[in-house]
């Protein structure tokens, strides 16, 4: 069986993607979609799908229609979650509320909702009822993550936990929902599929932990974005809330008055924060835990048994997902 | 076979939706689902798919599921359209997104959307394919109708012909699918699908129609709202169309110029509105297009070979939906 690099699977997606029939009437539905689909993106999530398959010996062919569902999922839960969060941008241009209206994200959202699943079911029609399990349950948890990143705006205190709990349902469960559905597509069974889920969950948890640290942390050259602006904006990150558990009384009191407003400086309050940070631990602590997710994610890894090289598309692409960062 | 009646088949319907888990964390995600499957309404379309297994030989159990997901997505889409119509009421209880707000309806609309194909994928494996591939396409047809809808507000000139596709996209192809689904877990085949799907479309549109009629010139206490609410809002109904099409160029003018804001006074304003409807023969071209598609839809289920009384449920349901009339 022949084995195709990232480079060649990452055509297919594209390739797939291209070709959605999403240029229809009527266009006040279909242009966002299209503007959305063609604004290109990383395509993280089907690549995954795809290597996961070639992985378990399945062609990658086979498991496209559901790599593309993911994609397809993906953005539209970008779309609607950037009118919750009032998010102007995304990827550099116009967010679809923005271009148009919240009316209009919502009901192209909702529309490619329903496309992705009419991907998904045209996959094996004898996998379509395993396919459709993972694919909802994973849905339903990436809202409950919205939902509780929403709660936490409001909620006094959040345990390091439950924050754990929200990226893990927001960011995690579709990285390993998209690896494990590629992996039941290649013919996995049932345990080979619960280990590369339970990888993909914990290289997610440890993605989203780095996507924190890198945001108070990063080299904005290589970060791609200004860092400071979970800061900016009080977001509550593993950062913050480790801040507050590792912190003095005195310590915890000045960081909570800074996140209610007393310093309306960005710049000093950025700089401000990250040197509480500092005092505190919080960058070990962090790295710590990034490094505690990883190495339990490769622990899952390891419990199949592949060859190596079978295994190098899939380490290709985590290392890009992970090694932007220190 | 035993055959059960409506009602022991609509008590199905709302055991299945009682038992729905969505009690569940994080509340503010559940709490608007639980508020909004609990708030009742008549079930018309699970109860519309139990029968159709029922009239095919099939029992009506096994066909719960995908009633239970048919009115799970007709609810989240209510969800969705009340924000889009800024709707305070639905069912004599304040909207979702008014008792809550915007970005709660939109999640946990997207969550009952996720929800519905959780309970569609619980039906019989084999025929899961079929089945997600008439609900998807319906679902999408849903988007395209309610869009249709959006675009309308703001066109100059809808024709009669247009308006037929918006409510045939937004309103009746949910109770053709409806239908379809309920046929095919029945064991209907290809073709006897087929007519039941062309049947539940042609008497969707002769329903919505009649809703149009009713809106209009409906008996306030059987109707069971307020009538003449399409013409306050300037809505661009049937009748409106077709009375721009039968009226003289002077009549046109005028009820254009109402529909402009012209008149301030809501009750004038209906009163003048339906004097020239009234005026100009639009009751009855109305009623003969209701007749018309009620006919073509029962020529589809003439089609389908099955005795009378296998008939019964599905006659007593559809007089239910249409004989409120005239």
């Amino acid at each position: 069986m022949q084995s195709y690099s990232v480079e060649h699977l990452q055509q297919m997606v594209s390739n797939a993607i291209a070709l959605l029939p999403v240029y229809k009437e009527p266009s006040g539905l279909y242009e966002p979609i299209s503007y959305t689909m063609n604004q290109g993106g990383k395509r993280l999530r089907p690549l995954l799908t795809l290597v996961a398959a070639q992985m378990f010996g399945g062609n990658p062919e086979r498991a496209l229609p559901a790599a593309t569902a993911i994609e397809i999922f993906h953005n539209f839960t970008l779309l609607h979650d950037d009118i919750i969060d009032q998010a102007p941008l995304r990827r550099g241009a116009e967010t679809v509320y923005k271009k148009w209206n919240i009316n209009t994200a919502i009901l192209s959202g909702d529309t490619m909702f329903a496309i992705a699943y009419g991907q998904l079911s045209a996959s094996d029609p004898e996998l379509l009822p395993g396919l459709m399990d993972v694919f909802t349950r994973t849905a339903i948890e990436v809202c409950e993550g919205q939902q509780y990143d929403i709660d936490f705006e409001t909620t006094e205190s959040v345990s390091l936990e439950e924050y754990i709990t929200m990226i893990r349902l927001k960011t995690a469960v579709l990285l390993a929902a998209s690896l494990k559905i590629g992996a039941i597509i290649g013919g996995a069974s049932t345990e080979e599929a619960g280990h590369i889920y339970a990888f993909g969950e914990n290289i997610g948890i440890a993605f989203q932990l780095q996507d924190d640290y890198l945001d108070a942390f990063g080299d904005e050259r290589t970060f791609g974005k200004k860092t400071g602006g979970d800061i900016v904006v009080n977001k509550k990150t593993y950062l913050y809330l480790k801040a507050l558990q590792n912190a003095s009384e005195a310590g915890k009191h000045e960081l909570q008055a800074i996140y209610s407003g007393s310093i309306s400086d960005p710049a000093e309050k950025v700089g401000r924060v990250l040197d509480i940070f500092v005092r505190n631990g919080v960058q070990e602590s962090t790295r710590d835990i990034i490094a505690s997710y990883y190495n339990k994610g490769m622990e899952s890894l390891k419990k199949i048994r592949l060859k190596p090289e079978a295994l190098e598309p899939l380490m290709k692409l985590i290392s890009g997902m992970l090694d932007r960062k220190f």
